[in-house]
């Protein structure tokens, strides 16, 4: 298979014969602060592989539309290709990350309702922080149902907070994206993982995401496992 | 009277004997980036008093509610006490400062339609870009009828791209802010002077503006006085 395209944590790949799809190939890697701090540790993509794919296959199941075909490897899944939207959608649920930081307040605190925020995804950029109004006066993407994008967030969070509940965790945040198929059709893309997520013990508010790297608290490895085995049993239920 | 508060380029006294009332001295002072960089002028708060009661007086005439009682000295304005909407409200009608930057793209382009940003007034925080959502979610503001906002702010961006026109200048961008008074009445307040308005010769694109402290173009004062005396002329027609 060809790579058509290498990102800080997935490679991808066009599927001979089949121009519609792609192989997403999730690495070891991991960076974070715009790819300024690098790491990686053994099994990483295979942990995040599947995770991804259990929980978009639980997602598929509560009627979201996504762009998984099938897992074909432990860490390859096959994908539908797709134009994705330029666009990182955030939910929040508890202010963390750079929203905290942005109006100096402590992480942790419960939002009134759910936070949907855009991000124009861009890396010369560094991913900035867009209203709806300035992606449409600036054209900076061609997909402006807003709405629907913002239907679709909170829907998916709505079956994440559950699922995560079901593992023992408290979903702070996360970060999706989404692509549009030949068809028009809006599908979730990209992945759902500790690496796209906050996610804090609901006892003990233990970190078990990527701010163990960020912030330098060690286990990172042993962090994403369970999250992975406690995804395994709660899907299994 | 007393002053109840100073600010970069106002001071604020509480009219005696008329607690609903105060009165907005205007400094001869100039800052820009957050007042990490500090100049003034001689006069400049008296053009800017006159330039802002001219402006006002016309929306005034053209169905926008202000905070303006009357103009009482060359640089005192006396107004209704309002609490102040802790929003800058930034129309754009074309492509400038920190947009242009955001999104790394030159000065000067005509957007599509007239942009509408909100920045939370807070000099801690240094004023950063915020989405409605946001604002409801972390309760920074009380106010928070958006449309009407930006209604508002529509509606004084038409009336004062003719002004400007009639001026010989083009009204690139600008930023006001609002106050509720006792009666819950939404008013425009604070200023619009060329601190807060980008204003470009529409022959010769020649600033006339703060842009001229805040890049070292020389020559502000005469760019201030001259906005004045276009007014003036314009305003008479």
């Amino acid at each position: 298979m060809k790579m058509i395209y290498e990102g800080k944590a997935k490679k991808i790949y066009q599927v001979e014969n089949e121009p519609e799809q792609v192989v997403m190939f999730y690495k070891d890697d991991l960076t974070a602060f715009n790819a300024l701090k690098k790491g990686s540790f053994a099994q990483k993509g295979e942990i995040n592989c599947e995770i991804t794919f259990l929980i978009f296959k639980l997602l598929t199941q509560a009627g979201v539309k996504t762009h998984i075909v099938d897992k074909i490897s432990p860490n390859e899944i096959k994908v539908k290709k797709v134009e994705i939207v330029p666009l990182e959608v955030v939910v929040r649920n508890h202010l963390a990350g750079s929203l905290a930081k942005k109006f100096d307040k402590p992480e942790g605190e419960k939002l009134p309702a759910p936070l949907i925020e855009f991000y124009y995804k861009s890396d010369a950029l560094q991913d900035p922080f867009v209203s709806e109004d300035q992606i449409v006066a600036l054209k900076l993407s061609t997909y402006q149902d807003f709405a629907e994008l913002k239907k679709q967030a909170a829907k998916i969070n709505q079956v994440l907070i559950q699922l995560f509940a079901d593992c023992g965790l408290r979903l702070i945040d996360f970060k999706i994206e989404f692509g549009v198929d030949k068809e028009g059709q809006l599908l979730l893309a990209d992945e759902i993982t500790p690496d796209s997520c906050r996610l804090w013990d609901i006892e003990t508010n233990e970190k078990f995401d990527k701010d163990r790297f960020r912030r330098d608290l060690g286990d990172i490895d042993v962090a994403y496992k369970t999250v992975l085995e406690r995804l395994r049993k709660a899907v299994q239920v």
